[in-house]
């Protein structure tokens, strides 16, 4: 341990902090020519050993990559409270108790980098923090879930099932053994209270997010929509409304030409918007072990090398309720084939004050169908209007309805 | 001014000039509440008003909103040599005078920021000095001029000649009444000099940066190679290859699946790869007024934020010569509708070790034409066989040949 030496204390020690590890070994002589300090890992906690007293205490920051809310949480925060630096990729704990992590590193002076939590290696944080910290974000939305993006995109490609499509990411590791957070979009609802938090200055957490998942997609869906134009998202959106905010996850479509349309596989992307830039988009492999160091390794790079601010909470944020944001609508009717069903289904429409944009009619006798695309509407207008439909004596099946996301590409 | 101020020298008040000191204003309570110091304008010095001696002495920073190289160099020197932070847009001075710049910068410990001067409000040199000073950069490539973007997205939509989409980009702003080194790649290839060094932590400069504009694409160009599959950008490519490092700028066909393909209008893009990031990519809008202020805002709170530190450039960079690099060409021969025209073009292909991978011949008559995609192969080589062809008498006009990238997306 020379005089310049810079002390990482590292908890945990699975595929991303080995891979964390040696990656710091491998840049350790750049990075110190880039700081003036030389990186070293001062001790790791694992399950089995290790003491995170003594590695507190020989350490000048701490990299939590545990997982998991306890004992993730008291570490990081007994790190904090003690002034050192903390470098997490924990998106449960800062969605779920980032008031308290913030509060506790703005208390002490210390830094709390996260830049692996969301999106991988695709350096949404940074970005925000950092170059739009004089931009007045308006709207950040984005894919921030690999795997159900990779099983979207084969599903989309192939005509595979949600199951069939689920079980080909397991093989080729997009999934894990156990999906549900995944494609419940938990996951995502996450990430995105963490991106709306910096976005709006002001505590979001998990609690704040509904979310929908894609479990219940059918490749059905997916063939009509297609004649539409339309591909299939998991998308997350936190964007500013007149009398708030709002931050949700929900599966969606987007038409061709939109920028995000063009993500496959398990990729992530995320669209920042505002004023001032117009929109950027940042975009790149969303996990991996050895990403997710890459993302690490650069917050401890910025933790050696400036001194960072945690900025206060500016303002107590209003959430607008679900039934007052405005969406377009994809709905899908199985109907029974007979004279004035696209009549009566079109005239509750109009009664909820939900307008169409197209239709399409397809399918004789049992296989009847009728698709559409709405305008953008009060969300509580369309479900009213879909509870009414659901109820006609017309209807083979419940209707199935997705949001559209209408915004063409400004290229 | 308060002494919790922090005070902004401003040379040039042209529009972004003017854009940058309004926004300034409107976010200075905001950055107060980020940074502890709000920031001002100490002064403005412009073609007809204002003290350069007077504004250093009494400003913070300096931001250099000029443009041209002097007097900006002579200011932007001179305020480093003071000991105070540059923030700058100008992509010349820095492509053209770098190494006295930065050199200048570390030997006061002070800043150069210059975020603006490469794709705009795209963040690309922060993720790069700081979200990737962990990894090893291997290859930047990207779209860097927004005006020969849209030039080129035009003549494939509409099939509009090069003047007439020219034309069209000058009516919408798009493009300066001189667009010479717009159109000619000598912008791209300052900025690509600009995203080397940073790349590399080498001295780069324009003058290491052969570059081909568009001037002389053609919409036969497109339209054949759209039977490829094939999309055209003006590309610029900084890659390390074995023995060296190549940095270049040229008109550039891809494949449809490619993501710089969906790149379109005036937007800009960049992507990053490294072994440890796989790659990320930047996009945004490459210019406008507004969008460049922000970025310089950006980089200014930066400046008030970190200390920062300028790299030492770590290596001489050995510039591989052209014709060592391996590319993969598309060549477009207008030929005598005559027996074996093809069998003579293979043969010189063939005894130059061109190897082809795809063949197009189409039209009769005065019309006959002859398009083919190679496999990647050493330039020196396909261009000794390209020599040899046009010096065929069966061919009617000289050979036409433009890079292909090859790669796929690996999404």
């Amino acid at each position: 341990m020379s005089a310049a030496s810079f002390r990482v204390g590292l908890l945990g020690h699975g595929t991303v902090g080995s891979a964390f590890a040696s990656l710091l070994a491998e840049r350790a002589v750049a990075i110190e020519a880039a700081t003036g300090r030389r990186p070293e890992i001062a001790g790791v906690l694992t399950r089995s050993r290790g003491s995170f007293d003594d590695i507190l205490a020989s350490s000048d920051a701490v990299v939590e990559l545990m997982g998991g809310i306890e004992p993730a949480r008291e570490y990081a925060l007994r790190a904090l409270e003690s002034g050192k630096s903390l470098v997490t990729a924990n998106k449960q704990l800062l969605s779920q108790h980032g008031d308290e992590l913030f509060a506790a590193a703005r208390a002490a002076g210390a830094q709390l980098r996260y830049e692996a939590a969301v999106a991988g290696v695709v350096p949404v944080i940074r970005v925000m923090r950092e170059s739009f910290a004089g931009a007045h974000i308006e709207k950040v939305h984005g894919i921030v879930n690999g795997t159900t993006n990779y099983i979207l995109t084969e599903m989309a490609r192939t005509g595979a099932s949600y199951a069939d499509a689920l079980a080909r990411a397991q093989e080729l590791g997009y999934a894990e053994a156990d999906p549900t957070e995944d494609v419940n979009g938990k996951d995502a609802a996450a990430k995105m209270a963490i991106l709306a938090r910096l976005a709006f200055h002001a505590s979001v957490s998990l609690d704040d997010v509904p979310f929908d998942g894609i479990e219940d997609i059918t490749p059905d869906d997916l063939d009509y929509a297609k004649e539409f134009g339309l591909v299939l998202k998991l998308l997350g959106v936190a964007e500013r409304l007149d009398g708030g905010a709002s931050v949700r996850v929900f599966p969606c479509f987007l038409y061709g030409g939109h920028p995000l349309a063009a993500v496959v596989g398990p990729f992530n992307a995320v669209t920042l918007e505002s004023e001032a830039i117009t929109e950027v988009t940042l975009s790149g492999p969303g996990a991996g072990g050895p990403q997710t160091a890459s993302a690490v390794l650069g917050d401890v790079v910025s933790v050696m090398s400036s001194p960072g601010m945690e900025l206060e909470p500016v303002a107590e944020v209003r959430f607008v309720p679900e039934e007052e944001v405005e969406s377009a609508f994809y709905l899908h009717l199985e109907v029974q084939d007979a004279p004035g069903v696209l009549a009566r289904v079109a005239q509750i429409l109009g009664e909820n004050g939900v307008s169409v944009k197209s239709v399409l009619q397809k399918g004789i006798g049992e296989n009847a169908r009728l698709v559409m695309v709405m305008h953008p509407v009060a969300e509580g207008r369309f479900t009213r209007a879909v509870e009414e439909i659901s109820k006609l004596d017309l209807m083979r099946a419940p209707p199935r309805s997705i949001r559209v996301i209408e915004e063409e590409f400004v290229g």
